[in-house]
């Protein structure tokens, strides 16, 4: 038995801060894990800018509803769910998390939470665990699966050495510069191709 | 974060083998695990059966084509897919959930694999893993998500009982007689409304 573990922005939908720091014209929210690989120090950075500019939670809602999956992605998505497990693993949040996953016909996701206060100012936030990525790639593993992880940021890196299998989807440069040894697919028809002759294996 | 994870057969859709006995009339096949708590005892009396009979997989593949969801579930499991996270736990064969899992739009199940043969002939069957719907859900929980559980079954009791909240649905007499401290729910609406006090407790 087989899981697919994907992560979410950058593989089937865009850099969800990125939409947001376009809407807003903030550009220190382009930042991503492709270019701050501490999730911790990205996210408090993050949150100090949108409490500078008093944006709320329902600002980043009202974006996100606007995002629509990359293109082909769901089209990939469906096929994939068609012959195999499929759960995504992202550092995104729940909140964040839920129009998009709609758009994909809602696959399972494991990700993180906000911490909200009464007036929908994002406090903070709550990983589900540390190293949550590569943690969920054990437990797999320790149930029983076979495992094949794909993702283009720095906090995909652990997941896709700890899988049976693994690739890197339409990473950036400097991603590809250091891990010359991973498997890249910048098509989702490769991508598929890639999977599917891990899960025939 | 939560995950709620459910028993497939008698929950969502109908008993996949007694479906199978009243196409084929072979009352022998009716048994569950409902009627014989030992899986394994179980499964080889089955393949000895199919034997017996020379039934192939393409015949049992046959019939489940034909089955359809109970009535209500596709909506029910829609529902809980838009605000939570659902994992199907189950004792059935890929083989056999995936034209179900088509008609209840791709949900992420968990199950067994059978081996066939090169004619086709179902010769015995792989456990993803021993017990696995209770390490599934320790699993879960070790990722950091609580974990509500439910089923209608002896096989599910341990799933049950190892997570943070669960429930029995249409669980039989015998069931309910020898586990009278579980929860009960006999519909769609009062199970779902069971899960949203999980979820929001």
């Amino acid at each position: 038995m087989e899981v697919v573990c994907l992560d979410l922005e950058g593989v089937l939908v865009p850099e969800i801060w990125i939409a947001f720091a376009e809407k807003t014209g903030i550009e220190k929210l382009r930042l991503t894990t492709r270019d701050v690989p501490d999730y911790d120090v990205l996210m408090k950075g993050r949150l100090d800018i949108l409490r500078e500019h008093g944006l709320k939670l329902a600002d980043i809602q009202s974006v996100i509803s606007s995002i629509e999956p990359l293109e082909g992605a769901k089209e990939f998505l469906d096929e994939l769910r068609s012959v195999t497990q499929v759960v995504i693993l992202s550092d995104t949040f729940r909140e964040f998390a839920s129009p998009l996953m709609r758009k994909l016909a809602w696959p399972t996701i494991f990700c993180n939470s906000l911490v909200v206060d009464d007036d929908g100012n994002i406090t903070g936030y709550t990983l589900r665990q540390k190293d949550g990525k590569r943690k969920a790639i054990e437990h797999l593993q320790a149930m029983g699966f076979r495992c094949f992880a794909a993702g283009d940021s720095y906090n995909d890196l652990t997941m896709i050495k700890t899988a049976d299998s693994g690739s890197l989807f339409r990473a950036p440069e400097n991603i590809l510069e250091e891990y010359p040894e991973l498997h890249l697919s910048t098509t989702y028809d490769d991508f598929l191709k890639t999977i599917k002759e891990f899960l025939n294996a």
